[in-house]
């Protein structure tokens, strides 16, 4: 075992690194690697090389491994084969960045005191920039790990082609432990470990009733209008209000929170007025901070994220227009499988109006990581390293695809070291990150790398591939817990 | 008494004027007059001299007159002050061309055999065009009537400022009585005469959350939806699948056809199939076409034209938007009136979600014109002499602002005389007019000014300006016909 890190000397030098942060963040936002959307494919390969760039910056070596989609960049940082491998997962690909509610270019990046505006800031270039400068620190300062940092460009898309590259590179990619950083605190100055996220069943639902607009004087009133059709098939798939889902059976198979993990939840210092206030919500569907936060990270939604159909200009056009469309996706908690969710919606929306075909986008299956053993050990003394203050158990409403992919792939235990903040904005206008998290998280990586060192190779050989729950608890849990759930009914 | 018009002499003057029509089409229809949009202010100017320009060729005296809004065009064929005044009322403005359903540039002239495709060319610069040629040879025949054509900019947008430049050129613009092209055949080849129009009442609907986008991973289940709320408004508004409005006491107001005017429905040549055909439509609400055309022409609606929010780019975004807009809009018949049914509107959107603003855009009231009397007898000969075959009575579902307004202010009956067919595509892609229609609606017109001239000018005096109905029943009847309309509930 090496002496254990100098918080004073590694604070130190990484409020030394700040000025190479920052111009490795700029180089990686100012490429926008909007992953959805096909015009910017060149800018993907850009972005690709650019983070492998900034991986050999950092003395890493740096490979760009194609895939079926996006390629994975791969980064490695090694001290010798006899030492544990930790990969270090971040994604480099972005939401879009339209609509007018950017107050800043949303691809250069934008420095204001110690934030830093740009589309991807938050997430996931400013976290991933954050574990590598981490991680170098610590390989510098002599930890005896091997740090393997593994880039995906698919994150936002669902990761398609994540788990197939995952196999093609198994030997390459294989892993002790993998690390995420990729999720968010609840608050400011409340750092927080997420031990669960949501999965994701995403659909367009498009009517299509006619070739072409017609007047609604001519027509209006023999005319099936098929806005008017599809508008009818979402009210009557939830209720608006409140959020329930109407479809049957929907929620046989949820496996509800505990009272102790909803105890825990408590624990975090959420709160309703800081939760509204960070997300710019007038009215919330419930009251208090546990209604909430079983709402946003312990059961299943539907939402409609888009809707369109006919005259879109000025004023009003008397059309009847001849298609309506709405892209929708469900949220899920852990019993719940999305293929069968999205079968159980075909089949609802097939009763209300066959004309509407559902096209079934990205999903995800949701995730139930560690939440004891020595890794879970290891992250809350490395967030407490990193942050001044022990961290908070909490889950996560939102989905990465690659977490799930990962734990079965590598047959190990994955854990959540987030470091973004509520106000960062994920996937909204005006996206920051922000110098306190990085600097701080830099501090947290280096510290957890210490920890696994510490905690040597023996863990792999005890963990080996048989999801067999026990101390490696999200080795063998996440995707299809059982707990009691009934699956009957969708 | 001048000898009656030769339809044979008529009609070579007419085959002979094609090139001359094809020009002046030209020249109106690659002037994009579209009056909702302001990016088109300019080309509305260009539009209204060019128009100018075009009775002047036709040795008409013409003049751009300002309203409060887009100008009148304004032009005259005297013939001596003795003689009687008749008004072509037609409108230079035109619907929007968005969209991707143009197979070709919607603001060039594209002459195909006998059709001219382009928008506007049939909606309603074509039939203009010919109005202008059967006048311009009616009086170079020596028919003794001073024709006066106005031509208005605002028709597209509900004739916001059309009431107000009446009563400011009101005694310019005296008349004894109005014609109007803006109407539609039930089918080609079966002539038919609108006696009634359905009136409009326009809306947006707007629901604002918030103030951005934010990520259904950390917000869904506690954040409301502004697209799912408007749906629920939306769906609770009116039943899809029937028609039917569902907001309290939408019908009480409804004059409903008698048996008689639905049996000359009947006789217009209208099927179910044609109907379906002509607007590409795949279901119908109803079977028969007695049930269709009381639907289309003598019942109200709601519509919703367009509706959007949130993501509309590829694949799925997962945000929960801040806002969404639908834009809806009834059509009402004989006995409503728009603003006790926008005011009905916005009392049942308060009670579903009093969060969603109503906004009022375009009203016009429903007309029900002359069956009988002179003008009626005038305008079915004119017909007949134009397309060799009497008319059949009928009604449009739509609406045209300026036919109320120039009833009221002239006090003096207005006839409808449309040119247009199904097919031709009114409001739709692909607009196109014909050369039968147009010279067949030269004819018609050139006759109809010859009737008008023989029936001379007392007949001003036996109307006046008081509407009392009797002979000249439109001058007494259409915005709010009694028939035991009752007035109560909305």
């Amino acid at each position: 075992m090496p002496a254990r890190l100098d918080r004073t000397t590694l604070r130190r030098q990484v409020a030394g690194s700040r000025a190479a942060y920052e111009r490795d963040l700029r180089q990686l936002v100012e490429i926008p690697t909007v992953s959805v959307d096909p015009s910017h494919a060149a800018d993907m390969a850009r972005g690709a090389r650019a983070a492998a760039e900034v991986l050999e910056r950092h003395g890493a070596t740096a490979a760009v491994l194609p895939t079926d989609g996006f390629p994975f960049i791969v980064g490695e940082l090694a001290t010798g084969a006899s030492n544990p491998t930790v990969t270090v997962y971040n994604h480099m690909d972005v939401q879009p960045a339209d609509g007018d509610d950017w107050t800043r270019a949303p691809f250069e990046l934008h420095v204001e005191k110690d934030r830093f505006f740009g589309r991807g800031a938050t997430d996931d270039k400013g976290p991933a920039l954050a574990a590598l400068l981490g991680a170098r620190l610590a390989v510098e300062a002599g930890v005896p790990i091997n740090v393997r940092f593994l880039w995906e460009m698919e994150e936002e898309i669902g990761s398609p082609s994540f788990a197939r590259g995952l196999r093609r590179y198994a030997s390459r990619l294989a892993t002790d432990s993998v690390v995420v950083s990729d999720t968010i605190w609840v608050a400011r100055g409340k750092p927080a470990l997420s031990t669960g996220l949501r999965g994701l069943a995403g659909a367009t639902l498009r009517l299509e009733t006619g070739t072409r607009d017609v007047h609604s004087g001519l027509c209006g009133g023999a005319a099936r209008n098929p806005i008017a059709d599809l508008v009818a098939v979402l009210a009557a798939t939830y209720d608006a209000r409140t959020g329930r889902v109407k479809i049957p059976g929907f929620y046989s198979d949820v496996v509800p929170p505990t009272r102790a993990e909803l105890d825990s939840f408590e624990r975090s210092g959420f709160t309703a007025a800081a939760f509204r206030r960070a997300h710019g919500l007038r009215v919330l569907r419930h009251d208090s901070a546990r209604d909430l936060m079983r709402a946003i990270w312990a059961a299943p939604t539907f939402e409609v994220h888009g809707i369109a159909g006919g005259y879109q200009g000025p004023g009003v056009k008397t059309v009847i227009p001849p298609w309506a469309e709405a892209k929708v996706s469900f949220r899920l908690v852990p019993g719940q499988q999305p293929k069968r969710v999205i079968a159980a919606l075909r089949a609802h929306v097939k009763k209300l109006d066959p004309r509407v075909v559902v096209r079934a986008e990205s999903e995800l299956e949701p995730f139930l990581g560690e939440t004891s053993g020595p890794l879970a050990a290891a992250a809350r003394d490395a967030v407490e390293f990193g942050f001044g203050r022990q961290p908070a158990l909490v889950r996560e409403g939102g989905s990465i695809g690659a977490v799930l992919s990962m734990q079965r792939a590598f047959g190990c235990p994955v854990t959540l070291l987030g470091l973004s903040l509520p106000e960062h904005g994920y996937h909204g206008p005006n996206e920051f990150f922000d110098w306190g998290q990085a600097s701080g998280g830099a501090l947290a990586f280096a510290r957890y790398l210490e920890q696994l060192a510490a905690l040597g190779r023996p863990q792999r050989a005890r963990r080996g591939g048989a999801p067999a729950g026990g101390a490696v608890r999200s080795g063998g849990r996440g995707a299809a817990p059982r707990r009691g759930a009934r699956r009957r009914g969708l």
